[in-house]
């Protein structure tokens, strides 16, 4: 039951996005077009949109129109594709696949990657700053704050620069949470805490929400390690034992396969006990949480 | 007399701008504080500052708050110099020098560089959509759009992409000066806009400065096509010469040395043309228009 209504929770999200990009990235008469070509490959189709479904869930209950939820949803995506896009490049993880294709460096080359990435995320900051939405003003400008910090030096970018530092250090326990809660756990957060900003929960009713999604942001890290140890690379798409290879700790190493399962459970457990003051609203949310440690890919 | 309006002018920006960058780009106490310190040696020091003074200029003229114009003017600049550290990366320009001291990547490495230039990206639209500010969220949304799109794939991205394809194609003069327009003039148009913006001078207001900026733009780019062959490279503190060994065509192979110089010179005296209804209080911004064909960096 709650497995089928995540299953087309995901899918319809998945076509949604799709389509906001197909319409908002034609492909230009000059020499621009091989620039929005890679912007599309990257962009369209293959990931699995658990950035999207979060803001759009959390949106849908407060009641939030769910174009206006989309954009915001996209504009998440383009920042998190871009990042994988920049992440992928030579200089940093050096992967060839992602999704199951060749990375966009891979397929164009690394300047054209590099720019796609670059024009994507500031893609993200057009789609929220469009003033021809519905948006209140002050919304807007609360989305793209919460959006900038979440990307930046003090959110997945700072975390990535601690992780790649990382490469050979003998970081701890705590060190590797607060890495991780920057470089996976912001802008999921931020997914969510958007959602929230468009249905006009103030701050200080935003508790719970931000309790669930320090929560799965830890637990789908946790599942990235455990697939990076245990998964199929085929159905994965993309390259995995990238951890060992690199001598990285991570959650599993410090803790051991079984001991991490344990803990991404309790915490997806947790997750969703924070959002029963939402009762059967929330159901989506829930089901977002389980599936962040049950996927495999 | 104006040389030394157009001196202390800089100068002061520079100040400025460099004192806002050392307050907001504080080192943290983890493995992030590479990162950080890459975006401080890319920000601060050593660039000319030109879209700064130009949309605080602007802003003055429309008797707007210095520390406003100056944020918005920050913002516009870590926009510049992000795309500068990307633009000297081995895969893109493959530049070392850049204002006289080695490129981030030469300095750092190139995966620092790459996600130096993401977080001065981010950072950018952070000092923009901050809530703290004085703008009402309606000009602090415009503000975003403007830079949002200036710098993506219909702006300075754009143009980079269309640059990186000119390498060997016989481009026309009309190619050259769309190519030029998304990669130099977009931004320099946006500082103006957005001085106007913080202006609250309505869109309909804006078509003198708009005229302004493109001009301007243009005879800058002519002006650093020039420079490309006839500059000093140790006062430049960049390498030169690269047009010709990348065997791109620009406004100097098509219309020659001469024909080029006069013709930045009549873009700016109609540039300078376009503000006359301004009188006086133009005359940083005609300052600014001579500078930008007369510098030797």
């Amino acid at each position: 039951m709650e497995h089928s209504l995540l299953k087309e929770g995901l899918a319809r999200v998945q076509r949604e996005v799709d389509s906001v990009f197909d319409a908002i990235l034609p492909v230009p008469q000059d020499s621009r077009a091989r620039l929005v070509e890679a912007m599309r490959y990257a962009a369209i189709g293959g990931g699995k949109r658990v950035r999207p479904l979060l803001l759009v869930s959390t949106a849908e209950m407060f009641g939030v129109n769910r174009d206006a939820a989309l954009r915001a949803a996209c504009a998440v995506e383009a920042i998190h594709v871009y990042s994988l896009i920049h992440d992928d490049l030579p200089c940093m993880d050096d992967d060839s696949l992602r999704h199951g294709k060749p990375t966009v460096h891979v397929e164009f080359d690394e300047a054209t990657a590099v720019l796609a990435g670059d024009s994507l995320h500031a893609l993200a900051f057009e789609i929220l700053a469009d003033t021809d939405t519905s948006e209140d003003p002050f919304t807007r400008s609360e989305l793209i704050l919460t959006l900038g910090t979440a990307s930046g030096k003090d959110g997945m970018a700072g975390g990535q620069m601690m992780d790649m530092m990382a490469e050979g250090e003998d970081y701890d326990l705590h060190t590797i949470t607060r890495l991780q809660q920057l470089k996976t756990g912001a802008l999921l957060a931020a997914s969510v805490e958007m959602g929230a900003i468009l249905g006009h929960v103030q701050p200080e009713g935003r508790g719970h929400l931000r309790a669930y999604a320090r929560d799965i942001g830890l637990a789908f890290q946790i599942a990235d390690d455990l697939l990076d140890v245990e998964g199929d690379a085929e159905i994965a798409g993309k390259a995995l034992r990238k951890d060992e290879r690199q001598g990285k700790q991570t959650f599993v190493t410090l803790m051991g396969v079984d001991k991490a399962r344990e803990q991404a459970r309790a915490l997806v457990d947790q997750a969703i006990g924070h959002l029963s003051v939402h009762g059967d609203d929330a159901k989506m949310l829930a089901a977002v949480a389980r599936y962040i440690v049950e996927r495999d890919r």
